[in-house]
C-alpha cells in the first residue's frame, strides 16, 4: 500500500478536523461591488474584468477561510464561460491553492470516449503534450467526472492517478431535484440505475486502495437523497463520497452523516453559495464579505462535526 | 412553426448534399511536421505553440472540405487541455467557421445541476453576464450534452435554445466498446438505459420542433451499434441524430442508413481522425495533407450517398 489520493484527503481533513470543501462558484452578480468597481476601472466592462474580479473575489474568501478548511472545489463552468480570460483565472486560483498545501477539486464532471477522456485527464491530472514533450496545465487533485460511457471513458482518469496521489469523483446520485430522471429508475436486478453506477465506480477503483482503504475513484453523492447515500454508503465502504448538496441546496448535518462510514471517514461536504455568498443574506447584511464567508464556514464545520459526534455517541 | 437549429442542419447537409460533419479533433503529434516548425519558430516549444499549429492545421482542413461539407465539430477536450491558449485556439476555429457559415457543434458532452448548467448554456449558446450586460463568448450553434442528471440539467439549454436556431445533442447510444456498461443495461420495464434515455431526450424537445418536425434536442447516437441505432430511429422520428464512430471507429456507410428516417434525413455522420490525418494513411503518404483530407472527405460521402441511395432503393 502506498499513499493515494484519498489519503491525501483524509490526512487533509484531520488536520484541519473539518470534512468540508469550499465550493469556488463565482457568480458575478453575487460579487461584491468593492472587488468589481476595482476591476472596471483596470479592464473596463469586459471578460477580464469579470475574471479580476473572480481572481480577487476567490483569493479573498480562501484567506478568509485557509485556517479552517483543507480542500476547495472551483466549479469549472464558472471559469471556462469566460473563455480563455475564465481559464486564466481558474488557473491562478489553482496555483493559490497549490501554494498553500490545499487539495484542489476541479468540478467539471468531464466524460468521454477513451481517446478524448484522454485529454481531460492529461489537462486536469496528468501532462498535456506539447511539440516536444510534456507540460503540466492545471495541476488539481481530483476531478468530478460522469460515467455514463462506461469503462473507457474512466480508464484514462485511472491511469493518470495511480501512483501519483490523483483521483476522480464519478457522478453517482446527484443532489439536483431531477437527479432521479435517469438515476432512480429500477433495474430488472431490483436495484436502481444510481446503485449500479455505485457498483462500477467500486469496480473501477479496485487495485487502486490506499492506506486508509479508500480508493482513488471516489463517488459524488448528493446529501440531499439521505435515503439513497446510505445504501451507496452500506455498498460501497472503499469509496469516498464527494457530497454536495449542503447549504444552499438544503441539506444540513444532520442529512451528512449517512454519507460517512462508522469510523466517521469517508465523505467531504462542499458547500458553495451559503459561503461564499454569506454576506447578503438578511443576518448578515452589516458584516464584511470575508467575516461572513468565515463565520459561515465555521457554522458548517460545527455542524457537521457536532452531527457527527451525536452519530458516534449513538443518539 | 418558425426555423429552429435542426432546420439550419438540415438544410446545410441538403446544401452540399452531404450528412456529413468534419470533426476537428487536434492531436499535436499527428499535426504535420511543417506546420508545428513553423509554431516552433515562432513560438518556442509552449502550448501558445501548439495552438497556433492547431489553428493553422484546422484552417487548412477547414479550406480543404469547405466547399464539400456545411458542419464542423471541434472537440472541445483537445483545445481546453491546454488551458488559456488552447481555447483562444478555439475561439479562431469557431469564429472562422461562422465567418464561412458553417453549422458548429461543439463536443464538450457538458452536464451538470441547473444553475451550473445556465453558465455552459451562456457559455456556447448564449450570452455570459458582465458586470453589467453581457457578452459572447462561443457562438457555436449545438452543444453536446450529458443527460444523466436528468431535466433540470437540461432545461438551461433548451431555453437558450428556443427562438435562436440553436440545439443540443444528448448523449443516448454511444460508439465506444464500453458504452453498454450502463447504457446497455434492462430496466424492470424490459427496455434497456439507452432507450429510456432516448424517450428523454424526446420529452426534454417537445415544442421545439421546426419547419421540417424535427426537435432542437437531438441525441448522439454511435453508429458502430446498427442494431441500437435502429431501435432509436424507429422511436424517436423526430429526434435528429449526430453520429460518431465512422472511419477511424470501424462503421462504413452501410452502418449508417438506420441513424436515417426513411425521407433520407435526420442524421448527420461524423468523422475526424480519417479525414484529419488521411496524409498518414498508407496509401496516401506521398500527398499533401490538404489533398489527402479532401479525397478522405469526398470517399466518405461518396460511400454514405451510395448506402442512402441503396437504401431507399430497397437494395
Amino acid at each position: 500500500m502506498v499513499a493515494n489520493a484519498a489519503d491525501r484527503l483524509i490526512a487533509k481533513i484531520e488536520e484541519f478536523d473539518a470534512p468540508v470543501c469550499v465550493g469556488l462558484d463565482p457568480f458575478v452578480e453575487m460579487i461584491p461591488d468593492s472587488i468589481k468597481d476595482a476591476a472596471l476601472s483596470e479592464f473596463g466592462n469586459t471578460t477580464e474584468a469579470v475574471c479580476a474580479a473572480i481572481a480577487s473575489f476567490n483569493k479573498e474568501i480562501i484567506s478568509a477561510t485557509e485556517d479552517l478548511v483543507g480542500i476547495y472545489k472551483p466549479q469549472v463552468a464558472f471559469y471556462e464561460q469566460y473563455g480563455f480570460a475564465g481559464l486564466q483565472a481558474f488557473s491562478e486560483t489553482v496555483a493559490l491553492l497549490k501554494k498553500k498545501d490545499k487539495v484542489v477539486i476541479a468540478d467539471a464532471k468531464r466524460g468521454d470516449i477513451g481517446s478524448t477522456a484522454s485529454a481531460y485527464a492529461d489537462e486536469f491530472l496528468g501532462e498535456v503534450p506539447l511539440i516536444s514533450g510534456h507540460t503540466t496545465v492545471f495541476d488539481t487533485d481530483y476531478l468530478t467526472v460522469n460515467g455514463y460511457l462506461g469503462w473507457d471513458g474512466i480508464k484514462p482518469f485511472v491511469e493518470r492517478a495511480k501512483g501519483k496521489q490523483k483521483g476522480i469523483f464519478v457522478l453517482a446520485k446527484t443532489s439536483n431535484p431531477s437527479s432521479g430522471d435517469l438515476q432512480d429508475l429500477t433495474l430488472s436486478t431490483g436495484e436502481q440505475v444510481y446503485i449500479k453506477m455505485s457498483d462500477l465506480i467500486t469496480a473501477w477503483g479496485e487495485g487502486t486502495e490506499g492506506e486508509r482503504g479508500y480508493s482513488s475513484v471516489g463517488a459524488v453523492v448528493g446529501t440531499t437523497y439521505p435515503h439513497e447515500a446510505s445504501i451507496i454508503r452500506a455498498r460501497c465502504p472503499k469509496c469516498l463520497f464527494l457530497v454536495p448538496g449542503y447549504g444552499a441546496q438544503g441539506a444540513t448535518g444532520k442529512d451528512v452523516v449517512t454519507c460517512f462510514n462508522a469510523n466517521g471517514t469517508g465523505a467531504v461536504v462542499n458547500s458553495s453559495r451559503q459561503i461564499l455568498y454569506a454576506y447578503r443574506s438578511s443576518n448578515r447584511r452589516e458584516m464584511d464579505f470575508r467575516d461572513a464567508a468565515r463565520f459561515a464556514a465555521i457554522e458548517m464545520i460545527t455542524d457537521i462535526r457536532g452531527a457527527l459526534k451525536e452519530c458516534r455517541l449513538g443518539k
